[in-house]
């Protein structure tokens, strides 16, 4: 990039070789959104964590005491399936800013063949993180009860920055129809015999009749989920079809389908990441006992994925209601089982108690000597009647009104 | 209740007859919150319905010039179905209140048998119309693109307001496990002949096992659902007895089983609100256009929540692939339908402008004036270079630093 420049010294603009080299820059802010968005859903989850490692409440046996909050599952259901997010959407973007690098090196020789591919998987990208960690980091601060209402807490904080992104560098509807767009072409390439990139490869496939496999190995949830993803597809590109033979012109049909299409981008994007997921686990050449848990965070990963999005794993017949009931029972113990690391999980994610900037998860666990003096420093707490109460409303309730 | 006085004038505290009597305030508090909820959305709805209807952006079509976006389905898809939510929280909040009244008067005879079915209902309305309302005010928020990000927008306030109540009075996954305690407590009931009460009937009714009806009608759609959720609660408690028969005590068995029990509540509460909104507009006596109306946001209600849901339906082999097409390809068209009457609907809300309190959502539709007025109002406007640039800033820019 470096080469081209494209302000001179006196102000002269200088046009690039091709119009769609101003999608670069571009692509790289929404990339870089994407690390943002999982910055602070990794600091949202820090604090959860922490909390429900501190906290102690009711009983879930009456014969001992209140236990930490993070032994019941529906805690654990909260808290762990994020951290494993984060992980999720890491992959993804490190996938994505590999693609943008190479895009920028094939551009220097004037190949722009990858262009189309970079923006759809830039923009589906920036979507589907923006919204998983926006809500995310809702789901977390509700995790904390009242205290995660506190704004010394610091979630509200972090849940405003995060959802500003959302709306910003391209609003996420526009972006998921972006998405949709890229899909419909390359769907239609396929009875061209046009070739596919990578990320819609899957669409030339013919094998999406039969169901490849009927192992739960993540492997084989990957398969279903794009077997799910190519059935989505096809329904949303035959209803453009009947509606332009019904009369209809392309971009009335493209209206009145894009409730179906913005499913469709969410779903290929998904499968994205998941496939993602378990490459970058598989190729991980760390210890033994990373590995090891990387596997065990991308398993939970996809089980929580795949049993919140069952609809369309059941609507494409890839899955089973009495697969779905192994696939939870399976997510029940693994919450259980990655329970015992989650505290260190997130202390690995080494966020300083500056950034963290809250009551409730700071790296010393010590949650109530600081909402106590966060109280303290509360003007409201500065004398015992406010004075808006003597100024405005003493007379008021004084009074026989 | 006036009866009952439990504080003298001296402060001696005088006991109920029974500890359950206490429950009314609180059952009474949280219906107030479904009220409170209700109309935090209907403000939302009010604003995000007349900011639609009054930009324009873009195009549907090339040849002609930027429609209103209320044209876009994406767009009808994010604000019509909350209208209707309002219409649908406001009809189960009734008949909650009303069983209040019922279970008051009874109160007086010594009659406690609807406390419990009072308690589940207002436990699990609580619940809903609290997440309901603030996830539909977030899409609503986003509706609006940057413009719903603007504190002079009045949309990040209202959700600020509505998210709180999912924690207060109750925290709702609280609230969800006290509702299963009850399924599964009349559940188990019917094994032993015992009498339920008018919200959990189905729970007794033995036709389970075949789908009672093939139609998409509002009744037969509710039928549905009514069968998908006796699976789910026939599921849990299957799971909590081979828990048990394994040897777990039955509160560690309870805490092991709580993801699929929560969602057990939700989709309980969720058939209750379906059919509710079905029953109350099948009794309405008003005009007749009215009552049209009132059909039509029914069955975009309907449509909306099992398409949303379609996981619980499809598991349980109560509604087809195939269906959902079609039930899906109807929204769309309601959605277009119900398009032409939004911004009259919302009119009739009568939500005063002093209370909307929003320049997007004001009954003039004058946006872009109330937009001008509020920057130059704001105070970092005042000045065309703030303060802390002069004061904090400028040195260090200029410097060679």
């Amino acid at each position: 990039m470096k080469t081209r420049i494209r302000v001179c010294q006196d102000g002269t603009y200088v046009k690039p070789a091709s119009n769609k080299l101003a999608y670069g820059t571009m692509v790289f802010v929404r990339v870089g959104i994407c690390y943002d968005s999982l910055r602070h859903l990794m600091r949202a989850v820090t604090i959860a964590t922490r909390y429900a490692a501190v906290r102690h409440q009711s009983k879930i046996d009456s014969r001992e005491s209140e236990p930490q909050i993070l032994e019941y599952q529906t805690q654990q259901y909260k808290v762990l399936p994020q951290i494993a997010t984060v992980f999720a959407l890491m992959f993804s973007a490190n996938t994505v800013r590999n693609t943008y690098y190479t895009v920028q090196d094939n551009l220097k020789d004037g190949n722009l063949n990858l262009l189309p591919e970079l923006h759809a998987l830039s923009c589906g990208l920036k979507a589907l993180c923006t919204t998983d960690a926006t809500s995310g980091i809702e789901i977390l601060r509700l995790s904390c009860g009242g205290h995660g209402y506190l704004a010394s807490s610091n979630l509200p904080r972090i849940f405003v920055w995060a959802t500003a992104a959302q709306t910003y560098e391209g609003e996420n509807t526009v972006l998921w129809l972006q998405v949709a767009r890229y899909l419909m072409k390359c769907y239609r390439e396929v009875s061209r015999g046009g070739q596919l990139q990578p990320s819609v490869v899957y669409l030339a496939e013919d094998n999406h009749t039969i169901i490849p496999t009927r192992d739960l190995t993540n492997e084989g949830l990957v398969q279903r989920l794009k077997r799910s993803v190519f059935r989505m597809v096809q329904s949303s590109a035959a209803e453009l079809e009947s509606r332009q033979i019904a009369g209809e012109r392309y971009e009335r049909a493209w209206n009145a389908s894009s409730i179906g299409l913005v499913k469709c981008a969410q779903a290929h994007i998904r499968y994205f990441v998941c496939k993602q997921f378990v490459k970058s686990v598989g190729i991980y050449e760390g210890s033994e006992p990373v590995k090891q848990l990387l596997e065990q965070l991308c398993r939970l990963y996809l089980l929580y994925t795949i049993t919140k999005n069952q609809g369309i794993l059941l609507r494409a017949g890839s899955l089973s209601n009495g697969e779905l009931n192994k696939l939870e029972g399976e997510l029940g113990e693994l919450l259980a089982e990655l329970r015992l690391d989650a505290v260190n999980i997130v202390d690995a994610f080494d966020c300083h108690d500056a950034v963290l900037n809250s009551t409730l998860g700071s790296w010393d666990g010590d949650v109530y000597n600081r909402l106590y003096r966060a109280a303290m420093e509360s003007p409201l707490n500065k004398s015992d009647v406010t004075d808006g109460y003597q100024k405005y409303m003493k007379a008021h309730l004084k009074s026989n009104l």
